[in-house]
């Protein structure tokens, strides 16, 4: 059992990580509903995140805590945490500064498949 | 590139699979905005989803295709499939008939973190 510090009544480690010990998240505007982007999270980042509410992956291409918003300024803040019934995947409602898409776009799902072909629905901001 | 009637300018190949050749699929309600649930999919899942309109998914447990709601009636029609900047993970809008979750709820969400405790914020439909 992982202490967090306002959290004592969860265990993280009670969640089914996959082989790498991760678990697939879907950040959502809290408000709007909108899909902003899915990341991965261990037992770590997901201990990390409740602790300071600023939303932290797990970066697989680079092994390492992924601290969004960091370098970007485009921060996450966990509204709430929610889990799926088989506790393998969770649902972060978030309040996101900026685009949450490293592309500058407001979310990553910008790519429609519409009469079979794959069309460009969402610019990046200020272009 | 796999023939799928109507939707000839896109090749679910182009994907960025898993080593299991599966990408995690969102399904969000296209009317509400609610995140319902995250299924897996291969290429050939993909293929016959966009073929028949119907969400179809790839059971990890199972190992076989899972077209949902089959059993339970509580089909997901394919409003627009949406693909990430990565194309790592989909974005499926969808029509959900009856609840998505196999609990009978509405989605699979229902497990809140609130002041350190799981909560369950959604009961069973018809219960």
């Amino acid at each position: 059992m992982t202490a967090i510090p306002g959290n004592s009544g969860f265990d993280p480690s009670t969640l089914r990580y996959n082989d790498q010990g991760l678990v697939p998240a879907i950040a959502q505007d809290h408000a709007s509903g909108e899909v902003l982007m899915l990341a991965w999270m261990n037992e770590a980042s997901i201990t990390e995140t409740l602790a300071s509410g600023h939303v932290t992956y797990w970066s697989r291409s680079r092994g390492k805590f992924w601290k969004k918003g960091e370098t970007s300024g485009h921060v996450q803040r966990l509204v709430e945490l929610r889990i799926d019934c088989d506790r393998d995947c969770l649902l972060l409602l978030v309040e996101q500064t900026g685009p949450a898409c490293h592309t500058n776009r407001r979310n990553c799902f910008y790519t429609a498949l519409r009469e079979g072909h794959e069309v460009e629905i969402m610019a990046p901001e200020g272009s």
